[in-house]
């Protein structure tokens, strides 16, 4: 699920080591607190796996491949974790089946908290005698953004729990999030993490503004030429992203915003899903077996969905979510248009601040923008809300080489079936996401926060 | 998994409704206490529910079959539970899948115990107001036998979930059981509910009592004839096990106990599961198809076992646990017998009294048997320890009727590829067994306490 | 899927033994002879075997347990096939996966019927020099009646295969069969193998005999009491129906006739498959999980069926075929009735001629019967037709012992999840059925030629 | 499997129309003469097709999109067959399902026969009228490719067919082809089919080949650019090979040769499949479920193969076959290189003469080869022997446009999933094949001639 990282120069922000790995920890203990035992426990499909497991897991991580390798004082905390808690790292040895982690009651979640508490302690004590080293420092920031990754997985994991439960309970039972983004909100709000601060994350919302409408889709035009992509600078970044290298794109244009629910469900309405001649072979296979005739979580009447804050009335303007690539590519192949490449996803993105509706707004949700409800000119919504699905195949970049060691072993392996998506969700912290940022799936998966936006050659 | 019961006139005992109501209530939610509610909620195969679907669905029973069609003024705790609780009543509605119980983590384990008071609130007031009548005292008891089954499940699911635990934890973490079981003990530990009183359950054993020797079985002699079977005197019975009927029954004898661990592991080292010429076809298969080679919950060693109080040595003279029909079958073929029917099982255990290792015992495991340990002539074991496969298939007793109306409208919907199994386990309450009672299984199932003994012909 | 038989005398015929053997061997060969090449070699599902694989097998049984063992110049035609046509005596040795008896093209239709040729070249000489010898004759008959056997399962699979094509190709030809059976008829044909003699199978029809109306089931009363049932005589016989022994039976009524085509259609229209409360547990997962909503071999519009003359229109008035277990039995419980057990349809046939639309009739299809389409009060339908299903599960009788060696060490091994069928088919052999015969299937199963009749208790 | 092609000007040969067509026609014919009606109808995994349908397949092709469009007096054959045979072209109807074409005896395949017979018959009689349309001429230009396609497969889903039956039968009995290819044979050979002219099939070998060494691989340098690749010119082509495209490449080698048997057994036998840094992780996913340790058609002990030609030696000096995508990634990361992209071996390609072992030279097995032996600095081993696994996924190019219509509609449809294979194989027709084609398989395949070469970056 989650490639290894290049060994780059860590990132050298104004934050020291310790309170960046607080932060960092803090959060995922903050989006698990509102959660019982019990839905810490479930697993409802091969690819979710149980948040007390992800807590769990990250911080194997820590004491895998930091303490136990860089503290010869370091004590275990319990060595049979090692073969629980390991996720694929086959060269460390052997581990519990990945589809049947929801059989495991303990160790419970309190036990799993004194574990973080151990490893923790540890960390700090560790870091304190070791920053500054700069392999060390680059291993930390690199479980600091498996832990992120892990944040994420956590929230659409648990929000799939939620969904399949008959009683519809709500991951939080806050109010509900503003229905529509925008741009200064998201200046005050960035800095609290979701669940920790409700009050930050609650504007003043426009008076009904359910009423509004959205204008239609415009196509910003790119001339094509020769570029560079992949990680370049000296922050942060996975190896898959390096190295930087040129393409060569054609002239393209790219959608102003995303493909919205009204947009989707008018392609419903058309026999989007009835139609073979629009979908992918494969697509079409998937879709008949699964019976799948609207996004994962709509209501069957498509007139409600359900969201981190439970059940809500499907809002036609908000991006389209939880769907497969199959659909989103049907979808475009319908609209006379196709999916951008990631190529050309990110040389639209490159110029773009960070800034949209992440984890840190605190919605959990996609939502309607108030700047791409106007026929924006400006090319929107490219950070947050949801993953963006592209045409290309999660493949190595040229020249892409594997760190040495049980870390990079596996740097690749993911590199098969796969496509690549981009740009960061609404569960995606913001100092985690960048342009050339690749995270990929399977085109098959559905349970993540996957949107689209459509592109067409000139 | 549990067969509806017969319209007769409940047990007319010294105890009060309501105090068999609370005994019966409060032994359930006994058992579950010392669970953790991450335990709780963890399905491990279709056949193993959650415990805490265990303690809604006993519930449920007492809120359809007696709250809401006896008592007007009941006001419903959630309507929603009627679909996530039913377990097999086609007839009164559609139910969650069997096997997905374990996706649920909602209700909370308190949230259930609150739903158990608002239902035991009721019940109390309406046992109160009406016990004495007859329909409505059978509808209650009928619940409460229904619940005591459902405590050996709570018992035998949650030690399959602790089992696939690498963690290997213990239901209790209490001073080991007596290894031997002597009749005596049973006289005085019989009231106490396991995991209630540690201390009746703890006699002081022999001195090393795991030297001593098992004498060879004995096989009792029956001189054959035409005999009743069937529930036929005035305490509570399942409908399954009427009417009263007689069979023509050929000379045959009897194992004097069970088949020992010891015995099996010989069994197992002569190439037991290696030779298709002692196996059922389909046995055959399964085996070869599930990679048996052993009782479940052995080490692959074959020197422990996995108990409800944890991992222990094997106990070479107390009888084997765990083990399928089919194996049970191949067994007895191998040894040159064959297993007892089910009238033989009741026939020779006809005129003896409800006394062996039963719940109250608080073993919750089989133990080596001091009077069988010698060459007893008396046939020993049959009352808990473990069910005893018979070789009869669960038909319906010539001449059965169903009762009228939802709960007898299943009454004979499991009487198809099952085997009947006799004489309770170490999980069952010992007011709740008797010479006629029949409990079914299929021959592939592996999970609850079954052992078996040894008949032959004459 | 066939039981080993007992070591009983063989039947002592006027007909000698190599003709018996001529006669029974070639008339498998006339039953494959309407199929193509192709034809002989698919497999559907995997109970369904190839014909050729049929072929093959009955002609492996002869060369494995005659001419290896009491040949000593034999030289064996391939020594691979042992291999390939070994069904399921795993004490000689591994076999060909049987769902993958479909993926063999070869050895070809041709070979296999050099490889007839040359063991019943070899047959005849050692008949020849060995006939006389019990041991050896009874080793030929039960080579024989084996073969029957398959003769049957030939036809039933050919007519799998033949269904599931889209293009719906007859087995033959020929005109149709008599649309009514008459007793008469029967004497003439019952010498000609199906597919060899149309002529014997042609009467003149009466004028249209559709119109004509069965009269509704009178049921037959037996007064119980303690009856010898299973096989006693000195004919052939298998050892499932051994040992003759007493059984205790009540009071009962049996159906005069087989179930119609008719009545089963108004069992559908009336709701039957959507009534879970008439259904066995594992009977209603079963038609949910396939989606059965008629007998196999219907159309969806229930106004034509699938013969081995091709598709025809449902003749109402014919026993309804091709139906489970299951189906049978929820047909009953909402007709208030039951199926009778073994013992009582044995008691009801034991005094009755074998007499009936069997394979000699050359219909290949049960068929309205002139006698019981009146309302009378003799039980007819007894022989051919169908196999019908009883409600007894296929167990062993009381003090069934086991062949030694090879052949009888799986006497029993199918005697777990079947349920005894009764009474022949429409493709049984006349000299193959009797009385005390039993079948046995899978409640599930329905590619047969399986239908029912009604009992009730007194 | 095989995609629609572009709207191409169809090639202009010196060969008639009419000439063309029978040739294809009847090479077809030819490479299923040596069958029995038996292997033709037998399908042993859904990616197999069996002969007959493959020779069905191909008939209604030229009748669906050639006959019933353009020639209003034609009629149908049976229509029964269009749903029979239409493979994937969902918009022109429901079709019979892939993975059940094996249960489908008829038609015959004397009646496909004879339905190829009808159709050819209209075909040239409406060629004769038709020819020089370029729209009818690429159309069957089209048909006559699409054949070719299906030549091959029927090649290599009978070599599957016999290669899981025990008796492990010969496609073809003739003498072996030879050990080694040498470039002036092919010369003479390359116009007989295989299957009709052993003759030219048979050159003199040179004394035993066998001890002949195998120089190493040599990597031939290719500095990096900008090229055009894709169709181009004015033949022939499928749409999935344009438009022609310019692409960006870095320096890079390719090897002189494919990789051999002994290269592969050596890669076995240092632990290749027992360690899984080297593997995708889908790959080690794939193996562990297969249980795959070597080639498929390779015996247990690696010293035999499975050939058309039957069991033979294993030549460690040819080209590795029946390898998947995996198997050929792990190979490579294991030898320190990589597979090449598509680009990059169509760039090694482009100016290299179609030449090879090829359908023609009638060995239907890849073979060592006289000049990559020695360790020649040129590229070799191009064309024909084994398919080559490329690490680009099957994508669209960019600006690829489908065709209009139902032949069209589902160019890209399998663009999803696979991975790009080139150069073709011993069973493709040398005038099938150009340096432009690009077929496509799962990562997972193995039934075909699969092989590969390795790359590496400079």
């Amino acid at each position: 699920m989650v490639s290894a990282p290049a060994r780059l120069p860590p990132s050298t922000e104004s934050e020291p080591l310790a309170a960046y790995y607080e932060r960092v920890r803090s959060t995922t203990v903050a989006l698990a607190a509102p959660l019982s035992a019990e839905d810490q426990v479930v697993q409802t499909i091969p690819e979710v796996s149980p948040t007390k497991w992800h807590l769990a897991h990250v911080t194997w991580f820590f004491e895998h491949f930091c303490l136990l390798t860089h503290d010869a004082a370091y004590r275990q905390f319990d060595d049979r974790y090692h073969h629980l808690f390991n996720s694929y790292y086959y060269t460390v040895g052997e581990m519990h089946r990945r589809a049947r982690r929801g059989v495991l009651s303990r160790p419970t979640v309190n036990e799993i908290h004194k574990y973080r508490e151990h490893v923790d302690a540890a960390m700090l004590k560790l870091i304190e005698r070791r920053a500054g080293d700069p392999d060390f420092d680059f291993l930390v920031t690199l479980g600091l953004n498996h832990e992120q990754q892990h944040q994420e997985l956590l929230l659409t994991d648990i929000k799939h729990v939620l969904f399949v439960n008959p009683l519809g309970p709500a991951y939080r039972a806050e109010a509900a999030p503003p229905p529509v983004h925008e741009r200064e909100h998201d200046q005050r709000a960035h800095e609290a993490p979701a669940g920790l601060s409700a009050a930050a994350r609650l504007p003043a919302a426009p008076a009904d503004p359910m009423t509004e409408q959205t204008a239609p889709i415009r196509f910003v035009e790119f001339e094509g030429g020769q570029f560079g992509i992949g990680a370049g600078g000296d922050g942060f970044c996975f190896d898959n992203e390096t190295p930087r290298h040129r393409v060569l794109i054609g002239d393209y244009a790219i959608a102003n915003r995303l493909v919205t629910n009204g947009e989707f469900r008018a392609f419903i309405d058309e026999g989007g899903y009835d139609d073979p001649a629009i979908w992918l072979s494969d697509g079409w296979a998937r879709i008949r077996e699964e019976g799948w005739n609207r996004p994962l979580c709509w209501s069957e009447n498509m007139t409600r969905e359900f969201t981190l804050n439970g059940w809500r009335k499907l809002d036609t303007r908000a991006p389209v979510c939880h769907v497969s690539y199959y659909e989103a590519d049907a979808f475009a192949r319908w609209a006379g248009a196709r999916l951008p490449t990631e190529a050309e996803w990110e040389l639209a993105a490159r110029d773009s601040d960070v800034e949209g509706n992440l984890l840190e707004s605190g919605n959990l949700h996609p939502v309607a923008d108030r700047d791409t409800m106007a026929a924006s000119s400006e090319i929107g919504q490219l950070w947050g809300d949801v993953w963006e699905w592209t045409s290309s195949s999660y493949d190595a970049y040229p020249g892409f080489v594997p760190l040495a060691g049980s870390l990079g072993e596996y740097n690749g392996k993911f590199m098969c079936n796969q496509k690549v998506v981009r740009g960061g969700s609404c569960a995606t912290p913001r100092d985690h996401i960048r342009a050339s940022y690749r995270s990929f799936f399977y085109p098959h998966d559905r349970w993540q926060f996957f949107g689209f936006r459509l592109a067409k050659d000139l």
